[in-house]
């Protein structure tokens, strides 16, 4: 390309980002050119091999990301990072609506919520909500669909392969004590039901499109309304400057740019809970009689060595990966070599981040050159073990098996 | 400035790092920009009141740091954060040598260490080291001069105040596993000593500026040779692509760039060790008799509310901040709001990293209108409690004192 892009001081700010974006770009990359080699291939692929990064998002990794579609992008296997926070720049992107702009915004303290199905209900900003409460959790986040393409069959949807999951630091307050200041939930109320602030389309029924989901009353117990993620303004892809954080259940319960927190008697009538996101046999359509998708189960997958993680060489090898246990806390990990015939218990890596975080675990084991089927199943505290194989449904939602999660190594 | 600055697709990839420094800008502005009001005007002061962030930092996230110095850059009091763990964009720099280039350090698998002074000296590249071990620990990491500016006289050095630490996710291999494998340290061994890899600057005799420190061997028992930072691959800036952490040690004992790691019998002889970063009485010169610098105490520090983190309304406010206890967990905090006269018990947020990580705290208490010296103390669990004032040095090393560290707030 020999045509200069001409760029004035008056439009650089605008200009910077949008450059970026076209050259397949994105803002860590200084940090990563400062770790690339001295020919630095791995800052180029993206531009040529890859889908560039949507501008809303041009600040993530490039080399860490497979991209879907601007609004689906999951991160590799391998570039989950060892540290059990996943960086932000990493972290997955799932966004049923496109994500609303700064302009869209406004000024993000005084972005307002609704509270209602309490004893005094009442609307906050965000500037009145950093002055009630304040608390710190880690949680795993991860898409309902995180795992459908491992699926032997072909669920509709994004074939997400295990990136569709990341394990954040959230800060915020917690609902109850939100909720205990307005007098508690009303009497009779059975659901938590979140509503996202998004710009819905014109013209539509704004139930066919909304983002609201109903959680059972229980959840609330843990919930968060926060407005950092990873130690930053929560960003605007992943739901800033609000967003619900329930843990143990997966993504789309966790509602961006939220707006209305409301306890009620029955569940929203918006599609995506009457119909969306319901565990449906294969071949049906969603419907309310069927479970709908909330809490995760306990899963765990190797993400080193994995095959884009790069060749490793035959002799000790460090087999790493993560581990989550739904709604408890992980008690071990166990990984096979030869696709679960047998089984070598893992250790479990850094601090204890809490129930709703993941471990990292590893085996070091000694390996001749070979292909190795590399599974692992987690167990939690309770007793319950990871499925081998979860049952497969319409939409792909909630793949736990660790027989699909297995990865083929070679080892030189 | 009218005159439009030429961009071809060849120097995109240089230019756009060197145009976004120029005016004043980071790769996370996207991230920063999508959080910010529709007016905007948070983008902008870096350019116009503040020292832009040079090059080699330029995807630092400028308007939380205050830049010294291009090697000496701090994080506003105000924005640590409140999840716990410093995101890298934030976390402070503090190089005693330029860091090396991309182009300096070449393939960063290949980067080599020679170890010393054990059973069986040996080099190894990082590729060896992460098929050796692995491990995952949090730390705070605080520059010696941390506080330096909030001792009452003026020890000569950077006006550090309290954003010249962090705490830090790392992975690496412990060095005690790497040490045994070598069949451990060689008999009569007293320091581990570290070489940092920085180019020296010609004609000059290396023991004047080389980054070698020595600590007690006892530190070797927690520390690691780490090539991951918050989940991502060293950045140069931090010392990438390898750096030893030596936890509860202050920042400059953590030396960057290793390519030597030694069990010595006596300490270096370099400048940096031998009279640098000694606690020399106020007026004199460093020499071998006085104390080193290494190990940090138990200290604490209100980060919110702070002069720079905005008007706070009188009514419920969250005083938060954070405590670290050195070598040892950290037990309570307490803080006053009559600068020490009266005290009260805070809480303790979000989970526990470990003991050398800090705790975040928070007060949540009902204030009038008014201005209010607020201070923080922490105590270990061990009973150390955080001094009231640090003896001030030559150099204004380690103040930890609570009341240097009073912050004055107004609440309106």
């Amino acid at each position: 390309m020999t045509n200069p892009i001409k760029i004035t001081r008056r439009n650089l700010l605008g200009a910077t980002a949008g450059l970026m974006a076209a050259a397949g770009l994105n803002p860590s990359l200084a940090r990563a050119q400062a770790a690339a080699p001295a020919a630095a291939p791995a800052a180029a692929p993206a531009a040529s091999t890859a889908k560039p990064l949507p501008s809303y998002v041009s600040w993530k990794h490039a080399d860490s990301m497979i991209i879907h579609t601007p609004t689906t992008i999951e991160t590799k296997r391998s570039a989950i990072g060892s540290s059990i926070i996943t960086p932000s720049d990493r972290l997955f992107i799932r966004n049923n609506l496109p994500a609303p702009s700064a302009a869209d915004i406004g000024d993000v303290n005084a972005w307002q919520i609704n509270v209602e199905g309490v004893g005094k209900p009442q609307a906050f900003s965000i500037a009145d909500l950093k002055q009630m409460g304040y608390e710190t959790m880690a949680t795993v986040l991860q898409c309902s669909g995180n795992g459908r393409g491992l699926f032997p069959g072909k669920p509709s949807g994004t074939r997400w392969q295990t990136g569709a999951a990341g394990c954040v630091m959230w800060a915020g307050i917690p609902v109850r004590e939100l909720i205990q200041s307005l007098g508690g939930v009303s009497a009779g109320m059975v659901y938590m039901t979140g509503t996202g602030g998004e710009k819905l389309p014109e013209g539509i029924d704004p139930n066919a499109v909304v983002v609201e989901r109903s959680v059972p009353l229980s959840a609330m117990q843990d919930a968060m309304l926060a407005w950092e993620m990873n130690g930053e303004p929560m960003p605007l892809a992943h739901g800033g400057p609000l967003r619900l954080i329930v843990p143990g259940y997966s993504g789309v319960n966790n509602i961006k740019y939220i707006k209305r927190l409301a306890f009620t008697k029955e569940q929203t009538q918006a599609a995506i809970q009457k119909t969306g996101y319901r565990m449906s046999p294969v071949g049906q359509k969603g419907d309310p009689s069927q479970p709908a998708v909330w809490t995760m189960d306990a899963k765990s997958w190797v993400t080193s060595p994995s095959p884009d993680s790069g060749p490793v060489k035959a002799g000790l090898v460090q087999i790493t990966g993560v581990a989550m246990g739904g709604l408890e806390d992980v008690a071990k990990v166990d990984v096979s070599l030869d696709g679960g015939k047998t089984w070598q218990a893992a250790r479990l890596v850094g601090p204890d981040l809490g129930k709703y975080a993941w471990r990292q675990f590893v085996l070091a084991t000694n390996l001749k050159a070979g292909q190795y089927d590399v599974s692992c199943r987690v167990t939690t505290k309770a007793g319950v073990e990871q499925v081998a194989t979860s049952t497969e449904n319409a939409a792909g939602y909630l793949n736990s098996g660790w027989i699909s999660h297995t990865v083929k190594i070679n080892l030189a």
